[in-house]
């Protein structure tokens, strides 16, 4: 293990990228899925509009999410956004020794940090394929955040792996934000009782196109979910939030969520081979997410290029544990993809030129 | 100044006495505007729908609200709702004897004490018709919560008696959520800056029937809203949210608005007659919100027997400085007023026959 003190933009997101002159460029580095939300989510959402006037109730949904997972609604908290419960995580919990594994989205660590907590770092490492090693966690840990899929890495742990790095006295937190885009949801830790300390985070952001509507959820112990809703603020989830939430974990959005996972996996196929056409580029293997890690050379020149050329890709340096050479790719259907990979190879020639 | 350690239930509010049982019910329990939102404001909502899929961006509605205000951006702090806003006071700012101003709306106070605070209560009193002495408030108050209007009093503090509590090194928290339904807002310290120490809460849930959607703002000097901000999750604010909040500092907005509150002062004047009819009931005079406070000897049993009547009125027992003869009454149109006016007088005659 080691511990950087290197400063990163911990609140560096790639919604900035789109939004500081990135308007009008395909966007390959925000992580949400295309063509969202669908329509028949959409009219859902607005239907709950004549209701606005009442205030939040929670409970419908709060029971929706309990029964996707199989689980009592004491072990479900709702969430505005995977945003608020990290905060939320940071400020609630009684925990001293935080570990955060990197590189991983870097949200969670931001907000221990903001709540004074002083945060070690696991680093995992290329040449290891960013593989966990729990050996690599310090024992004395008694909070670990770890995402899987990680982003930006796009490697999914095997749940074994992350369920033995469980301890008596520690918080185990699996940020499954990206879960619903792996095919039949392999590896996921949500819905499990038997792991003593476990925190399951969800978001509904990616897949269904909510990012603008701030929902997520928390799955944990009832203690813990006790804990984190005390520290939230009155009706802390909007009203279209909530029926979006109940209509997400709908038998027909599953298999919806489903369907489309399969298609990512194939989209992703075909961007993994295209891109292992460039000698210059490396893809971090087995990717699992909505997206891809490469690294190559001249990655910030390729980069600007390929803004100049109408493609958005996500900076990789702002992760603890990356560094310039490195990019993010979010994978799009294979016409989008096939655009981008002509742009690259002009990038590509026109940096090394 | 009394200070009392009596335990009311702070977290109890109208919504629940409309959500357990009370669907169906004529609601004069929870303080929205009835009609609400307007079928325009939903539209603009209802068109933010399609642009779900991206990151809220706060930049437009921010500025919005500051140019309404008069202010400049940096004095602006847009949050989920005013209830969030009582969270991120509670744990961002570094007071150490804050002083609750009762009786109030209770979520300051819940918020400081899950903070961590121990709050000290000023209670105003009946017989002084709830004003605000400013020498009861103590001098080494470092935080001093105020309502203007009060909830649930209705009453309106004259703004040069607020702005005497101002001290150096004192955060003066003045929550004008329902600012918005006085004509002319006059004793609004909102767009102030000569004021040191001000911090004023709006909301527009309830003029604009927002409840559901988690909208109000801060503004205070721009320290202090940089301190608020760093302490929120990152998008605390949805997308609809942020669209309904620029909608509604709109001009037009904001002459509707008026013209609601002079609505509101007429049906206000309507109900406080009607009242006066009753010998057993007194209103708290003066009374400038969009709900009055009534004291009545069986207010518990005619509360029971409105409610088999058809109408919902707010137990005021729960707010501190208040006992079980108290209740709130929303205004409602002369109507509705009328027919309530009539259950309560068959309420009172069953009570006391």
């Amino acid at each position: 293990m080691r511990t950087h003190i290197t400063e990163h933009d911990l609140r560096h997101h790639g919604d900035a990228e789109v939004r500081d002159g990135g308007e009008g460029l395909t966007d390959l580095a925000v992580n949400v899925r295309t063509g969202t939300p669908p329509e028949w989510l959409r009219e859902r959402i607005a239907a709950s509009l004549t209701g606005l006037a009442a205030y939040p109730d929670g409970r419908a949904a709060r029971a929706a999410v309990a029964a996707r997972h199989g689980l009592p609604v004491e072990r479900v908290l709702l969430t505005a956004g995977a945003a608020e419960a990290f905060v939320l995580l940071a400020r609630a919990l009684p925990f001293r020794r935080p570990v955060v594994v990197h590189p991983q989205f870097t949200e969670p660590e931001a907000a221990l940090r903001d709540a004074g907590h002083s945060v070690r770092r696991v680093l995992l490492r290329p040449e290891d394929g960013f593989r966990l090693d729990p050996a690599a966690v310090p024992e004395e840990a008694d909070l670990v955040v770890v995402g899987n899929p990680t982003n930006p890495t796009s490697v999914l742990h095997p749940r074994g792996v992350l369920a033995a790095l469980a301890r008596p006295g520690r918080t185990l937190v699996v940020d499954e934000a990206f879960m619903d885009a792996v095919p039949g949801e392999r590896e996921a830790l949500a819905g499990r009782t038997d792991v003593p300390g476990l925190v399951v985070l969800r978001s509904l952001t990616k897949t269904w196109g909510l990012a603008g509507l701030r929902i997520g959820y928390v799955l944990a112990e009832p203690s813990v979910v006790d804990a984190l809703s005390r520290a939230q603020p009155l009706w802390p989830v909007s009203t279209p939030a909530l029926v979006a939430a109940e209509a997400c974990v709908s038998p027909r959005a599953l298999a919806e969520a489903e369907e489309a996972a399969r298609r990512l996996a194939a989209d992703r196929a075909h961007l993994v081979a295209g891109l292992g056409e460039f000698e210059e580029v490396r893809v971090v293997g087995a990717a699992e997410g909505p997206f891809v890690l490469v690294r190559t050379g001249a990655a910030v020149a390729v980069r600007a290029r390929l803004r100049g050329l109408g493609f958005l890709a996500r900076r990789g340096d702002t992760f603890p544990g990356l560094g310039p050479e490195w990019l993010r790719l979010a994978v799009r259907d294979r016409g989008t993809t096939n655009r981008f990979l002509q742009a690259l190879d002009q990038a590509l020639t026109l940096t090394s030129g």
